[in-house]
């Protein structure tokens, strides 16, 4: 870990340690990426099949998982495991289902009523990402949401072969369709749809850097799915002053650190001795990590800055616009309303990053890399989409029509003025 | 306007006639546009004023407008059409200010709150375009939004001469810095910043295919800027029966063939009196339209389509997903529920969509080409972003540990499960 002293950099030198390292831009996952999406929309699930074979070395008897191996994974799992998965459910659930909108209707003027209208976002595709160890949080973090906002149909698509607890949560979240598939083809598949694959209008889920580029790449074709958010690594900033313990803040950091070695891990305080001793806790912690290797690889592009104040510590925060905020000052509330630019904030000693990965209730799917400047944490919001409703009445009409004359002549559109003339004209007529 | 029978078509026909037209995907415009942001880039406000001069054919004193030039506007403007902007503001400003969140905070289990809070984009952009008339409508529901989100600085470019009315509007919402450029070189002067030009964080407004491509552009660049939403032609859907006055659907029709030769104009109807009469009425009030040329070439590819009853009509618009849909039926409301898909709905008679265009309160920045399936009417949110934020009291923490233990060796994350661990411990030693 590197320590800075804030005010000792140059704005250039400020501004240049905070930037994130480029993601390699790769033409060839660019090229690699479009032929499979182009095998898939040929060749449908053969294609399918092929591509999975070839890629996650492994053939499954079908595409589609069957009811009986989802209910199957329930008697495999420990009570404790099910206890768990279903404690975060309710929790995930809580959160999410207080996002409902309140029906939106108001006056703007006499006989102008103006609504906002929600409905759910009809097909939304869930990508699940395999690997050496299942994330049946994801899982959470996704079929929750799509579940209370009502979607009609939620697939989900995984690589085979998919863990018990993915199968468990799936059922957990009443999920229509799991498919055995991943990578580009599985983001293709739900995009354009296959034999087997519903098509879906709606891609969420993170994974690595060919989905998100079939991700990207499905996004900018009307005939493809819309997607969740731009991807990127996952990041944490900690603001802490000398109440903090430095041993949370290790952990925390840590935490942070065993996801990937482009994980970004920060820690802004104005105390130099904090800033000492979460160093050293952060290499006693570090030995026994079953994942140190990763962890060590995220450490040596981390950073630690001292700044002046707490208030400093906040504006290099927000600055900076960390995925995950952590928050271990004297009143960590207090600095709430300062704080923006953040995907999620964890307030206090007691609210360590774990817990809003998996259980507190808050999504674990957020804006990263920069983007939580314009991009939301992932909520109940992104699989539903707003509609406007208006309907006036005639005196509403008759009262608003010459600000849309007026306006309607300023820009030189007539039809547009007709619309409303021949309608005043013809309640002229009536009122006779 | 071609007429078709629905009952009497293929499934794959009836997808057929209602598929979008492709947007010719122009190699020549990606190419022409990477090289003018890269311009902009390179030479900041000289590029952007040479590049303005080139394709405006203007070359302005400065790239700002200053604040006597916007005060000046004012008393150029009609009294009738400053009361006009000012009643539309008014409007606009009431709907949008109704969509501003509620605070939500819950306690997901006993010590584990979990809240939503929003906050403001900081820097947003606003592009109204220039062409033969003005867009003072556009500055309104891009400006009133910003304005009432709290965005910090709010700018605004149009190509120059920029018009009173726009200069007014600007005015009235307060917008902050008002700039004399347009096409690709304003969005990417906005994107990146330059001597003159504020840096934004996300770009806002409608524009020709070069607008369109930068904003495209600068949106894949994590370094540029996040933008509104995907921008395609635009689009009318009237689903009416045999209570509508067919002229009053033929103006509206019009209205929306007037916008340009690309709009798509659709009728869905049960009725095939209606049909033939609104037909005959389009004929008829298109003579006299000033853009005739313009709305004629639109109506060579929109549709009259009769279909077997109202549902039908509903499945039909459903399926389409218009950015404008108009319900002119004997109980319009009625039908509200069943309507999914769509930009901004209408409803009723009194209820024309200029009204919705200018001043009825509504955003008339909408999804368009599809993109209602997944993407929202503009509004507040497109200008704020929602953070989460968590904090456990220690009780919570213990409550809540078995959870996140159980799912964090689950996963395989060590450092995650210590996080938690380490805590408790702590807390153990402390209750001894
Ligand atoms: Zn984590
Ligand atoms: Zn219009």
């Amino acid at each position: 870990m590197r320590t800075v002293v804030w005010r000792s950099l140059s704005q250039s030198q400020q501004e240049s340690i905070l930037e994130r390292p480029a993601i390699a831009d790769g033409a060839n996952i660019t090229a690699a990426v479009s032929s499979v999406i182009e095998q898939v929309r040929q060749g449908g699930d053969s294609a399918v099949l092929a591509l999975t074979e070839k890629f996650d070395r492994v053939r499954p008897d079908s595409i589609r998982v069957s009811s009986d191996e989802i209910d199957a994974a329930s008697g495999r799992l420990s009570a404790k495991m099910k206890q768990a998965l279903e404690q975060a459910y309710a929790n995930i659930s809580t959160f999410h289902k207080a996002q409902k909108p309140q029906p939106l209707k108001v006056e703007t003027q006499p006989g102008v009523v103006c609504e906002q209208v929600t409905r759910p976002i009809n097909k939304v595709g869930l990508y699940i990402p395999g690997g050496s160890a299942p994330l049946p949080s994801t899982v959470l973090m996704l079929g929750v949401p799509a579940q209370i906002a009502g979607c009609r149909k939620v697939v989900l698509c995984s690589p085979p072969p998919i863990a018990d607890e993915i199968l468990y949560v799936a059922k957990l979240c009443k999920i229509d369709e799991v498919y055995n598939i991943g990578g580009g083809q599985a983001v293709a598949a739900m995009a354009y749809g296959t034999e087997s694959v519903a098509k879906v209008d709606k891609i969420f889920g993170p994974g690595n850097a060919y989905v998100t580029e079939a991700k990207r790449q499905v996004s900018n074709d009307f005939r493809g799915a819309a997607i969740d958010m731009p991807a990127g690594p996952s990041e944490v900033l900690v603001i802490a002053d000398d109440s903090a313990d430095p041993e949370f803040i290790a952990a925390d950091l840590l935490s942070q650190a065993e996801h990937g070695p482009d994980s970004q891990v920060v820690l802004v305080t104005p105390s130099a001795v904090l800033a000492d001793q979460v160093t050293e806790a952060v290499r006693n912690q570090l030995k026994d990590l079953s994942r140190a290797e990763i962890a060590e690889k995220a450490l040596g592009s981390s950073l630690v800055i001292i700044a002046d104040s707490l208030t400093q510590c906040v504006s290099i925060s927000n600055y900076y616009g960390p995925e995950h905020l952590i928050v271990q000052t004297k009143n960590p509330r207090e600095l709430l309303s300062l704080l923006d630019n953040a995907g999620s904030i964890f307030l206090g000693d007691w609210s360590p990053e774990s817990v809003g990965d998996y259980a507190s209730g808050t999504n674990h799917v957020l804006p990263t890399y920069g983007y939580t400047k314009t991009h939301s944490s992932l909520g109940l919001a992104d699989f539903s989409k707003r509609m406007t409703v208006q309907e006036l009445s005639k005196q509403g009409l008759e009262l608003l029509a010459p600000t849309v004359v007026t306006m309607a002549e300023a820009e030189g559109l007539d039809a547009h003025k007709r619309a409303v003339t021949i309608r005043v004209e013809k309640l002229m007529q009536e009122q006779k």
